[in-house]
């Protein structure tokens, strides 16, 4: 009854991965094995004509609580229900980074009967698809720092330098650093630091890619300094571009695992959500949509982050076109915008479910601005009563829109049939039409102004002098017609994490942008984000154990 | 004619690995596949009855030269000509650096028609054993900087942190850099750095371990720091090694992949040879001896440092037992250690061979110190006059020493067949018979002065007043009775890089000792040397690229 998720992982029958790659009609000389039970998959099944009829389906939350709401679990959940009422789907979602695994949160290949197996592979290493980003993206640091060093016949101002390195570890001790100490044979001594790899450039450009020549292209257009003369470096004149992507050969072919009830999964690619776009590569989705019939998407944190992204952004960039988001609520998430405390949080409290539907409507509405027909999934778990599940119920009927109970993590695909029912109901309903918020060519304000409004309920957007400053700069560098991706808390729909269920008429503060010119997006900043996590008093390493058998203990 | 490495290689047709497995009775099922021409193997593929009778044979080479010896080239010939005559022969190698690939040196997998393949693959992140190495030493350099912010409850003292982290890159502006900086939130500053994957304590244990349990024992054992009463903190204080070693699950099995000419090659771990022992994991070579008849391996640079690593330190640890060593040498290197100049070496100069000749015969005394019997093949250039050629296998046969011309990289086996058959028939005369130059047991000091006198051909010893001290310390806390791994020079056999050919007379002075306690060896420093290399001011990096059909060219 109380098995850990590794558990019952274990006790799983993996079935060999070409018998998966076979349901997609996959056939075995196209993988490229990594074990038994993991295949990369060749570019080549992509096909354009074979996505048209498919549906897309996305599935975001309502904002994050101490509580979680489940919506990898609840993905493979719903991928697992879809094929058990007879629609051949995959679910198509990120690769977890090692940070978490290490740190506070554990492995992320789902929970409990809706996993995607083999679970340790997959967040250990699983294809090295990490660590080659991470080679990459500190190839091109190593090559800067040594350009400086060989002579700088490029002129780069070290003062300026906006290309840091990356490590896929919590690692607060490398936030800021002094690099080149030692000497002159050392290099030159100047400030930098390294981001966690899920928030490398290199991994938001992967994902963005339509194939290698694409990613190249845009390697080579990443912006790692400015000259004195304030002109933008980019990776090309340090001809980096071309080993950058030889590194990433195999990194770009997505990779083929499967659910604990043998459907297939792919897994590609694990940008954030707050400084990137948060969702899997575009490669993966559309070789998701020409080999199965239903894919099922997940993006990070909740629709106002990586669920605005993944519409606005990616869908733009991939020629996606998603047919409803399923979005995940738990009632103690509910309970906990309502601001019971996380003790309190089992305890039946139908009031305080009432107060948090707020966010949860709030995050309907932001569905229904890009003409997509919402799906309420609840997410159960074992405290819930009738009374709080009947009044979510009531709420969504009363406003439209379907809902389900989803009971993945207990019952596996068993558990998401009615979900699965509501979702092929509504997906073939062809009620939706999906529209993105804004264009690529609007000018920028009004971009972040259109978001800020109607995603986030903004009543004002202020920008700083640099802010300002900077806007003026992209207008004039051509970095301007590109879609935006505004880092902020994801604790809160304003920029303010303490205000927690749904915020009115507030200000987003915009303090200045990042860029990533190579991926294609930049970055305006709201409030403080976190590039680097740090590990946790009592790091989830400290659990972890491998017996003489190989077997490991301790990741969940 | 004039083709690439790469062109040749890509020129070649592979067989599927599992042919290959066959080669050496491997069942396919044992098999974990990485793509279709690369495979881990199981451990319980070591079987000690099977290596009984079995001919290990270690090449070495005369000190190295700007002028390249071809170390690898001819370990790889060796093992074609050996199969040509019959004999079930593998080559048991080590994993390539990227260091090496985007700095100065290229690839390294053999070279012309004797390399291993898939070159592309092998060169470039290979099976991940790299990256996971490099992930699992970082995670205890995480671990140990966290537990210092989180409240330190071991003491350490920040100042006596002797854990570095690891990168797998040519890095200098990391050698020397302060951590930590930014405020309270973001660590403890402090003085650190990064030394190259290579480098890392970690791949020293990996290379020495017998089994994943073996492995374990080793990375808890590792001494991260001191606390401030100057005892040593081990990793697992930190509760490091599970989850250290979890990391390394697949990276302990080793990789077979295969030769041009389809013949079995084991490639496994990487560790430097001046700071670490420099050849490939016991795993892998006792994997060989299990599973072919005759086992090719290399050790790096010349018999003085892989060489005698090898034999006193990995032998003595893993229970090997060689047969005979190859000394590899060419024409170019004898005039190089004669003080020819790199542009003149094409230039016939019988009396400059005839100089340089002592620098071999240093070497072949070296390999008979260990009771084996010395083989020379001469790695054949196409510059080389007969006569030049005639003067080495005169004094091999004066010397009484077999000596054979090796034409690996321009016949591949067809070329090394004469060399094969010498080999064949020394190792079947039985008059080896190897013994260790020094016991684990005997005191630091007589390990050092008899490897410094022996091996190097030094007239004395001399220690720093800081290496006295520690030696103190090492007889204190128990750490005297391992092997000792001397870091000098590779360019001399004393530790003056300018000292070339045969130097006679000269001091080795033992200016300080660094310790790889969980590996199991402590290292003299005889010298400078160097932890992380840094790019030249025309990277490789920058001629590597990539096609729209994923072809890597610029590699060699």
């Amino acid at each position: 009854m109380n098995l850990t998720d590794q558990e019952i992982a274990r006790a799983s029958t993996m079935r060999p991965i070409n018998q998966i790659a076979q349901k997609l009609q996959i056939d075995e000389d196209e993988l490229r094995p990594y074990g038994k039970y993991v295949a990369k998959l060749p570019l080549r099944l992509i096909d354009e004509s074979k996505m048209i009829g498919k549906k897309l389906i996305l599935v975001t939350a309502i904002t994050p609580t101490v509580a979680g709401e489940g919506k990898t679990t609840a993905s493979i959940g719903l991928c697992e229900g879809l094929n058990k009422i007879g629609i051949k789907t995959a679910v198509v979602l990120r690769e977890p980074s090692l940070g978490p695994v290490f740190g506070m949160k554990g492995g992320a290949a789902g929970g409990g009967y809706s996993q995607v197996l083999p679970m340790e592979s997959i967040n250990l290493h699983f294809t090295g698809d990490f660590a080659a980003i991470e080679k990459s993206h500190n190839l091109l640091a190593a090559l800067l720092d040594n350009h400086i060093h060989q002579g700088n016949t490029l002129n780069i101002d070290a003062r300026k330098i906006v290309w840091k390195r990356v490590m896929d570890m919590n690692e607060r001790a490398l936030r800021d650093i002094v690099t080149g100490l030692g000497g002159a044979a050392q290099g030159i001594p100047r400030e930098s630091g390294f981001d966690i790899t899920a928030a490398s450039e290199v991994m938001a450009a992967l994902c963005l890619a339509k194939d290698l020549v694409d990613l190249k292209e845009k390697l080579g257009n990443i912006i790692v300094a400015y000259t004195y003369d304030n002109q933008p470096v980019y990776a090309r004149e340090l001809k980096a571009q071309g080993a950058m992507t030889a590194l990433l050969k195999h990194t770009i072919m997505p990779n083929l695992v499967q659910t604990i009830e043998g459907n297939p999964a792919i897994i590609h690619g694990g940008p954030f959500a707050n400084i990137a776009q948060g969702s899997n590569s575009i490669i993966a989705t559309r070789m998701g949509l020409s080999l199965a019939d239903y894919v099922v998407t997940e993006a990070g944190f909740a629709s106002d982050l990586g669920g605005e992204k993944f519409l606005d952004l990616k869908c733009q960039y991939g020629g996606l076109k998603p047919d409803l988001a399923v979005i995940v609520t738990t009632i103690r998430a509910l309970k906990s915008h309502a601001g019971v405390k996380f003790e309190a949080l089992k305890e039946p409290n139908a009031e305080a479910v009432k107060v948090g539907l707020e966010n949860l409507e709030k995050h309907i509405e932001n569905i229904k601005h890009f003409m997509l027909c919402p799906v309420v999934a609840i997410n159960k778990f074992y405290t819930d009563t009738d009374e709080e599940i009947d009044i979510v119920l009531k709420r969504c009927e009363a406003l439209g829109v379907k809902a389900a109970i989803s009971e993945g993590w207990e019952k596996g695909g068993e558990g998401c049939i009615d979900l699965a029912k509501v979702v092929k109901e509504v997906a073939e309903s062809g009620k939706s039409n999906f529209t993105p918020l804004y264009n690529f060519d609007w000018p920028i304000e009004q971009k972040i102004e259109t978001v800020a409004r109607k995603i986030y309920g903004a009543a004002e957007v202020e920008y700083s002098l640099k802010a300002k400053q900077q806007i003026r700069l992209f207008n004039k560098i051509g970095l301007d017609k590109v879609p935006i991706c505004i880092a902020k808390t994801q604790y809160s729909l304003s920029d303010d994490p303490k205000l927690i269920n749904r915020p009115k008429g507030f200000t987003i503060k915009i303090r200045e942008f990042d860029i990533a010119a190579g991926a294609g997006f930049i970055i305006p900043i709201a409030g403080t984000i976190m590039r680097m996590p740090g590990l946790p008093s009592k790091p989830a390493a400290e659990n972890i154990d491998i017996g003489a058998d190989g077997n490991i203990t301790g990741l969940f």
